[in-house]
């Protein structure tokens, strides 16, 4: 994983998503490099990064023009902008576009959630993979509920990390924010 | 509890302990309105104040100049000054001076834990409680160790705290660092 | 707190509260001795037992037999009988008939729980307080959104917690199921 | 990964890791096909199978036979047999017989940490990584303190993990016992 620190940020975008996040988000997509990927709210580019590094191909959308800038600079910074597609849209009209994916990671939905969890559906290949990274409370039921109306056996796991910081007197827990990771298979 | 956001503050001290924790030791405490209780690292006076609500009287320590300044300060604001006696200096002096009492509240020891607890120990009364919040890893288990070595059984509870901040979109998850809560009774 | 481990119980029946949780959301309730309490989902009686321990007078609600009866004996055993009536039926036939309130206190719902809420804020006294503890994803959900919907500005605290397991080599942490106490006051 | 329910189990062995553990602990690792690994303290296999689908190389010891025993059950299981020598014995009488190696992996010591991190950081490779798992809090500190000790700079991340369990009225988050991961790289 690259190390949060690593990444360019702008305070106005999003994430990076925290490093052993990613990892987990990784885990539960199953991403193989037979794969390809639609990420929907990219954000800093975090996500976008590790699956580039593991998948066939990446479609990074997000709506705001500063997240789409700062995806691509993080791509460039670390090499891998060759399978990654980073659009600036909305993602119901470029889900539109796309024939058919293995996994939809969705980061951020604008409120659109099972609405573009309803598309990416349609368009996910027989055993792909819909995973949702939710940091409020609303998102993670609506994305088990709209999973389970689709037939999905939601995974839902809640991931609650405090890493130490070494200082003089010993090792100083820092708690970071919960994310709820929902992730299910298409049968 | 006094809400964390009405306390007086001095970027330089810290605290209070948040609302919740706060509310956890006062039970662990289980402070009475007979009880002397000792604090010792008062900081921003957080602690201080519940006991004060609830004890008979309170000896707050720091060593810190800063902090027993904006103790004060809070006792006065919450019109609470009258049951507590706030000491700046050396928790193993001040410890010397004090004949006995019921709770020993240790939130801060720069270092010097197991001499403040082995000292305290001595003037706890029979059935008192000795409290040690941690943020530090090395802390938690030094509390550990000493109160079994002095033949306690130590209660030992990590809390975990997220708290809803409230936006336009939902309920946003925000993790606070977590603290441990180690105590025991004198037997 | 009462410890977990004095309370009877029985395996039909949740409960009870575990005691850190049992102080957060005393203390979240602001009980006083001038409250009257109405509690429904009362289950295993930990609740009940400690605003019994603080309140007026308890209405301890719950539709299941078996937690009527365990209540019953927990709050014989404590010696809380006098203040508290257990009442065997559905939360909203008996707020029909409790004419007004301080404190509602919703720990089990059965599904209904946006009606329960409205009928109590009806009957619930200007600057009386809800709380819903929920270890549903769904019930803080609606929990938040019926107070919203009701005028009320929710506090959101969700609380994990792991417990010092003392061992022959240690202090193993084991970790609790997670709960999030919504609360609210009428203003 | 891996799913948990999957492996074969032992009530007498601990383990396996839970999956998602495991997936941050490869993740801190770093494992890749060049790499060998030595793991102490194999319980149930759960990282042992990770690390055999990932490096080229792995020693996993444990001084229970039950342990070895039921870890080579599960190698065999999910057929990665071929690259794991599974080795009932003494952590540090082993790490006396293997050369160098890139990873080791540290789950369980029986009280012997610091004897095993110094030895194996011997045998450690430059750039190789030292990872700990620790469900106790002793052991964490003195990880980081052993890691300190060496000149190594301790990554301290502890992981709470609550888990959806789908039942008819919603999701209920059941919580797992917290892991810290203490890991660190050979400069």
């Amino acid at each position: 994983m690259i190390p949060d620190k690593d990444f360019i940020k702008n305070p106005e975008v999003p994430g990076p998503t925290k490093e052993e996040i990613r990892c987990v988000v990784m885990c539960k997509s199953k991403v193989s490099s037979d794969d390809v990927v639609v990420e929907i709210g990219c954000g800093t580019g975090g996500l976008t990064l590790e699956f580039a590094k593991r998948a066939k191909m990446v479609y990074a959308i997000d709506k705001d023009v500063e997240a789409v800038k700062i995806t691509r600079e993080n791509l460039k910074k670390f090499g891998r902008e060759e399978k990654v597609q980073v659009i600036q849209g909305d993602a119901l009209d470029v889900l539109e576009n796309i024939t058919s994916f293995d996994i939809l990671m969705i980061g951020g939905s604008s409120g659109d959630l099972p609405s573009i969890m309803e598309k990416g559906y349609e368009k996910l290949k027989i055993n792909g993979r819909i995973l949702v990274t939710s940091i409020l409370l609303e998102t993670r039921v609506e994305a088990v509920k709209t999973m389970q109306a689709m037939g999905m056996v939601p995974d839902v796991v809640d991931i609650s990390i405090s890493k130490g910081k070494i200082i003089e007197r010993g090792t100083m827990m820092l708690g970071n924010n919960p994310v709820t990771i929902v992730s299910a298979e298409k049968l």
